[in-house]
């Protein structure tokens, strides 16, 4: 490893030691909203968070601009930010997290795919992509069908496994194989699946093996209503990435219930922790788990981000002030670096993910407290750190850790 | 085209699509300032401009440091910044940037540079540097003696082409050029010109070959008055740049009556209007041509930069006044994004461009408006955009124009 002048994250490489403080960061997903006609503020600013407000009294606070100006981050690309690794620089398909979100056991050079279960209509175009979002019950019996029924003449094995509802993974392994295939899923309905397509010489082999896959699926789900065909998308090749450990001296644990953070967690080498089942229950793994054997807590909320791609800014607003109930149950802990912030906003009038900055806030002994007393994206707008890149967090909470050395004599 | 992680335009280019909404560009050429000491404040501060203040608060403001720290944009950089050019990238030279401007139909592989028409005096030392700034008919004059007594013997034919006044444009065209040759203009009087340079190997044909043609034209003009010579600056060799269609997605107009403007947007692949020939014109012009042809409108306000090189305070205080009158055109257009900068500061006090940040705003319905309340340099610094490169711009235009999808899954 050697320090990379236009990528800041690999000096933190070079400076970061084994000891240091504990850092914890609570990742409220798609917590960054836009205001709201109706409620005159965004949900942050509408919520009641009493408990985030104080925290932000004894912080350092700021706005986060996670992959770069106008750039909406995919959740890959948001967390890894978050975490150290640049979006630009670690590229990863979402076949590779999906596959690595239901704990299955990658190996370096499968190629992994995410597939959905979807509808074809008697001219073959795709009426459903998501098949009416079956039951994960029925989602089990047809990747047992296919693990049955179909048979790849290949030197190697190919893995098909039920994620949930309409959603599955599919995964080759072998010699030779390339991961540069486009997307089977048209993402639109009233068109036909895309054809499978390699999109480098290296991949054609295995475009060729992912076809014939595909119409053996299409025969074996022929009958089946209404899940008659399947969709690929994110196709990849993995290579693990260097680890939070190698990379930053991090020994970190993952707290999240949904197989996509999970996934990218496993990716840079955190301990993921069982599923705890709710939002209430992930408060007090971490509280469980706090002691000797991490450095690092990522806490995930997912429901944020949900309910604003429902365009539910009431619902976001009500996960806003159940988190905050929760909190003190981490400041109890008091960890020595204490991170509040999004992987990107997913602002309810939109519905959708959003390129708009993230506030972020930094309790620790060591901050520059700023006048900024509540916990909101304009609050933090005239907050000490600024307006900043995502990737730049993992540097902050690491000096103020005491996980850095000096750089230079 | 693939990402360059240390470009972030090359991220937007990535993530372009052809969908979405309108974006408009005033460019106020030359707005930024600093405050004057019988004035007690910036030309924007002190100008009456009620429809860009009110504009404001409806926006999202910041400051855009147009090319980097310190660094004073010439206005084809400055113009490039805001299109997403990066100009450490995108480099072109004057003469480039003339030919284009005058519709010359420049050909790739063509060498250009910008001329003046200039006075020596007896002991061959530059005596005005624009010969009294000719009118642009005894230009036309002598450019067209030029044309019939000077022959250049080379496999290719050369141009010498009239722009305005003391201004014209020198193009060769044919095989093995070089367009890597030093001005001629020593960029003051009292001094002979340069001789002819060439400043690589590739090159070195072609400065002798201007050496030829700039000792003709010595000849021809010998008995001229007040232009006896010519001084040439800004060589280049012409490759085209991607254009904001293939870069963005973007179909441009350009709004300008100024050649220099017209042959920054031709250069990045702009539909160039024909002279509107007069501010309200141009508003009047933007008025006409929006709807369904373009994506990208782009207008150019001349005089508050030439004001500015004037050291004119009040008059350039005067021209921000009646563009200010005329925004409500602009506004009553409900563009999708509308977007109020500079391409660069030219303070009165100072007489010339400057490296001062430039005020920025952006109105759009996916805007967080902050609490800026006017629209100057002081104001804008507290905005919710912050401080940043210029190249970023269109970015944040694509974006809050819906016209970038997600990055990563």
């Amino acid at each position: 490893m050697s320090i990379d002048v236009t990528d800041i994250s690999t000096v933190w490489e070079q400076l970061a030691w084994e000891r240091g403080g504990k850092i914890v960061y609570i990742v409220i997903d798609g917590v960054g909203g836009i205001p709201d006609a109706e409620h005159h503020g965004t949900e942050l600013q509408v919520a009641q968070t009493p408990n985030l407000d104080q925290m932000a009294q004894q912080s350092s606070c700021g706005l986060l601009e996670i992959v770069g100006p106008g750039i909406t981050p995919g959740s890959g690309p948001g967390h890894l930010a978050l975490f150290g690794y640049d979006p630009l620089r670690y590229n990863v398909g979402r076949g590779i997290l999906s596959a690595l979100g239901i704990e299955f056991d990658l190996q370096p050079g499968d190629v992994a795919a995410r597939v959905n279960f979807a509808t074809l209509d008697d001219q073959g175009r795709v009426s459903d992509r998501r098949a009416g979002r079956i039951d994960t019950e029925l989602n089990q019996k047809l990747c047992d069908k296919i693990n049955q029924k179909v048979h790849l003449d290949f030197p190697g094995e190919y893995f098909f496994k039920t994620v949930s509802q309409h959603r599955a993974v599919f995964v080759l392994r072998g010699t030779e194989l390339g991961g540069q295939l486009a997307d089977t899923d048209p993402q639109s309905t009233g068109m036909a699946p895309h054809p499978v397509k390699s999109l480098d010489q290296a991949s054609q082999a295995t475009a060729e093996l992912v076809d014939v896959f595909a119409q053996q699926v299409n025969q074996v789900l022929a009958d089946e209503k209404p899940a008659n065909t399947i969709l690929m998308r994110g196709f990849d090749q993995y290579q693990p990435f260097a680890s939070l450990q190698e990379r930053f001296k991090l020994s970190g644990v993952c707290i999240a219930d949904y197989p996509m953070y999970r996934g990218v967690s496993r990716l840079v080498g955190m301990k993921v922790l069982p599923r705890p089942g709710g939002m209430k229950p992930r408060f007090q793994a971490l509280v469980d788990c706090y002691g000797d054997d991490y450095d690092f807590y990522f806490l995930h909320v997912k429901h944020s981000d949900s309910l604003g791609e429902d365009e539910d800014f009431s619902g976001k607003v009500a996960v806003l002030e159940a988190v905050d109930q929760l909190m003190p149950l981490v400041t109890a802990l008091q960890p020595d670096v204490l991170v509040v912030t999004a992987d990107h906003s997913t602002p309810a009038v939109l519905g959708k993910h959003s390129w708009h900055p993230v506030p972020v806030m930094i309790q620790a002994k060591t901050v520059r407290v700023d006048s900024v007393s509540t916990f909101d994206e304009y609050a933090c707008g005239s907050g000490s750190l600024g307006l900043r890149p995502g990737v730049q967090l993992i540097g902050l909470a690491l000096a103020h850790a005491q996980r850095l050395k000096k750089f230079g004599a």
